[in-house]
């Protein structure tokens, strides 16, 4: 298997620069003191089509032959793949194809045709989506675009690397960078550890989708899967061979992150650094915040924040359950005597304690407690758990049970 | 009264350069297209503090004379102002007191006291911590910042006018800009204005509190106030004599957007830009999206996004009702007979239609429309307008009445 090396990125970054554009690296403050690092973001999230796929599209693309060109190229994904390719080819002048499920969310569909592809729903799975996707290809000659396991690919996710390396002045102790399929890491660790081996490169995964961390185990390429995952953008169930191959010698480390830490990444990035990260960009901050990754003191150390495309019905939810995580919403039914005047008890203490009412209900029937007992549910604003413990005490010390 | 210069504000640059960040400008393309101009965001919502106020309050301190840093700053602000000057004093090791009501944001105090400076909670409203703050100054002889009508503020302010007229080349059209006691606009047009008067200046305010704009009709400083805004940043009922002025001579147009626009606009960011707004910074925003501003076709046009500091209970709730506005949230009574298997006919044609439930109560007894009939209620989610029809239309189709 032919190695990807630093020439290579450096020349993607050559290639694609009119198109890609060089994002920010914005410091964590809150991170920095929270770790005792310097910890900083790499924001592909503010990248074009929202995420760093673009690098990898554009370079493949501007690497195909003249006929290769003119047939176009077609990729099947549901996600940031998807809209890499379609503005890629569209910003080069060729045609493209992307095949989505027909379940895909609106917002994606959308935004790649709006990048210019023919799209083609197909199926109620990714399966379907790429049957379809080899079909059309045998049919047009047009390429097929992998969306990691592919050297022009890797080399374009590479140019990330560079622009750390530079934004740095060289100063990169360590970069943490989420895994799926494993192409944006195989192309930093390639750029970065040409640059200097000693850049120790970790990978982030979930728990539910641990595929590289079990291969990497198991010293060869191992599918794992253990159940859905927020971080869509990473899950993936079987790394890729070439870089499996790369991550295998280059990669320090990969740790792995539950659902409720990516939850809480998310709503502490857009709390502290006002940015919208989607699950899969967020995996990082989560493995720093939690100590799964322990950086040392004062080290240099960035979190690549690969993309920002989260549907907002699901990032709602997210924000919903991060905020009871931290102890920014309560909700509690309490037992209370079933006669005028008890409900107004408790609103009043609520009112007194600055509890604002989210969603109240007082419906159940003769649930069964008491005879003369009525219970009532209610969800309240709360400033942390402190709060709560304030609130708790005062309802029941006016006689009231909290069950 | 001495008028603020380009000179000023070049001078303020290079004062401010080792604390201030530039900030990133980004195109928004969503926002090109809609409205056939190059539209962009100047992201101070990125700066340090999360707000552009770091830059007026880091200039007014390094002008101070050096008895004066040694008596410390004070200011009385529940805002962005508190956090600017308390970062930027403790950047310049000196001392800073802010006051603010006790009913202040949990957050908001903690991140002051974070900056580094004293914090003094006092009385329920901003009223109360000004008088306190005019109290300890009196007492202590620091020097009172004020967050707007200050020559040294104002042209801290304007470095970010610079910024853009260097990230554009010069060729900038059109800006847009929050105006809430009127220190960033005043500081933003003498800079660009400096630069080339044909750069067009326009303020953005609420129609709750369209002060600035009643002002210049008045053609004198005139308090407004019609109602509470999500805007808080600038949510100043009587704009600055010394701001006032410039404005007059340099602002060509202010306009003013609703409550709701400024949540949709908030909500379109996250999704189109990644990036989180306070209400006041995404002002600009709603006046393009919502034509209160139409700009010249292929004109560049940027908005300042002045600040990211929102409470995520605030945001919740904004995303929610924006859900709602933009067809993705539905929420219905529906009617139908009190017997056993209705609820669940209605719950298999929102399962056929992809219509996800977050919210059902069926809730009502004896609600007097008929004895056999039965009301339940439902939120739902959905992928927008047509989806909703489509929802309503299958369950009318089966005979049940939506209400």
């Amino acid at each position: 298997m032919e190695k990807v090396t630093l020439q290579d990125v450096q020349t993607a970054r050559e290639t694609i620069k009119d198109i890609v554009k060089k994002t920010d690296l914005l410091e964590s403050t809150k991170l920095s003191e929270k770790t005792g690092a310097n910890v900083f973001y790499k924001c592909e999230n503010l990248q074009k089509t929202g995420s760093f796929k673009l690098r990898g599209a554009c370079n493949k693309i501007a690497n195909l032959t003249e006929q290769e060109k003119a047939n176009g190229v077609i990729a099947s994904s549901a996600g940031n793949h998807a809209q890499g390719v379609a503005f890629g080819a569209t910003m080069t002048g060729i045609k493209s194809t992307i095949c989505m499920p027909a379940t895909a969310p609106l917002a994606k569909v959308s935004a790649t045709r709006g990048y210019g592809a023919d799209v083609i729903l197909e199926g109620t799975i990714y399966d379907d989506a790429f049957a379809k996707a080899c079909e059309v290809q045998k049919e047009t000659g047009a390429t097929f675009l992998h969306p990691y396991d592919d050297r022009f690919v890797i080399a374009g996710q590479g140019t990330i690397g560079l622009e750390i390396f530079e934004q740095l002045d060289g100063k990169v102790d360590t970069v943490l960078a989420p895994i799926g399929g494993g192409g944006l890491i195989s192309g930093l660790a390639t750029a970065l550890k040409g640059l200097n081996p000693d850049i120790k490169i970790v990978g982030v995964q979930t728990d539910n989708i641990p595929s590289m961390r079990e291969s990497l185990k198991n010293g060869k390429v191992t599918p794992a899967f253990n159940d859905v995952t927020i971080a869509d953008g990473i899950a993936v169930k079987t790394p890729g061979d070439l870089t499996f191959s790369i991550v295998k010698e280059l990669v320090e480390e990969v740790v792995t992150v539950t659902e409720e830490e990516i939850a809480d990444a998310i709503l502490f990035m857009m709390e502290s650094q006002k940015i919208v990260s989607e699950g899969s960009g967020a995996v990082c901050t989560a493995a720093l915040m939690t100590g799964k990754y322990v950086p040392k003191k004062d080290e240099n150390v960035v979190c690549i924040i690969s993309g920002g495309n989260i549907d907002v019905n699901v990032l709602y939810r997210i924000i919903g359950v991060a905020l009871a995580r931290a102890g920014r919403r309560f909700s509690f039914s309490v037992l209370m005597n079933d006669q005028a005047g008890s409900f107004n008890q408790i609103t009043s203490i609520l009112s007194e304690n600055g509890g604002n009412i989210l969603t109240v209900n007082q419906g159940k029937i003769s649930a069964g407690e008491a005879i003369n007992k009525q219970t009532a549910d209610f969800t309240i604003e709360t400033t942390g758990f402190d709060h709560i413990e304030q609130i708790k005490k005062s309802i029941e010390e006016k006689g009231f049970k909290l069950i």
